[in-house]
């Protein structure tokens, strides 16, 4: 048996299929939403901008934002002045997330209300 | 330390929120999801029949079932025959992920799509 469930059923439930899959991928780990929401705020930012707005150290920094560019979700762009400026951005692709963030944040929201009966922070 | 983004912008993109992390971390890890959609699909499934459908070894097995468990998302029912019989659904809060899952489907088919397709900007 093949181990993993592959598509959509008959009743149109969504199934962890292969576009789903790569969906997750595409955003696994702890700093891709958070650097993708930042560049959503700014519209582009320059790499020491978003380091001081997350907290984050080069590492991760700089392996998050070569996956974001990897998976077409950032732009890079060069501005070639002395000295050269480098800013990000994402792409339409990358804006493209937003619709499911929403509906992942209203059903995170519904977990949170219904968890012990009430909301809570 | 407060190392992550905690809100709604302005423009209503929806940010890495609490609830939003609360939703990611719901599904966390390779399993919750294709445990909830083979759920999805049979309504209510044995230990042995969800085991069988997805090739997970029963240690992957139990502690999904329990995680999903306490986020509530899986309903875990015992009848009391002999032998006692066990079966797992999802609750409500499960099935609400649904329409997330589709979203973020139709997120990871555009990346698949613009990725051969071309997308070289």
């Amino acid at each position: 048996m093949s181990k993993h469930v592959e598509n959509t059923g008959a009743d149109g439930i969504t199934a962890p299929t292969c576009a789903m899959g790569y969906a997750f991928k595409a955003i696994e780990g702890k700093w891709k939403l958070p650097v993708m929401y930042v560049l959503s705020e700014r519209g582009a930012a320059r790499y020491n901008e978003i380091k001081r707005e997350l907290g984050i150290t080069n590492m991760m920094l700089t392996n998050t934002l070569r996956d974001l560019e990897e998976y077409g979700l950032v732009n890079r762009t060069q501005y070639n002045e002395v000295p050269p400026r480098v800013e990000y951005s994402l792409t339409d692709n990358g804006y493209a997330i937003i619709p499911a963030l929403k509906e992942f944040e209203k059903w995170g929201q519904l977990l949170l209300d219904t968890k012990e009966g009430g909301a809570q922070d």
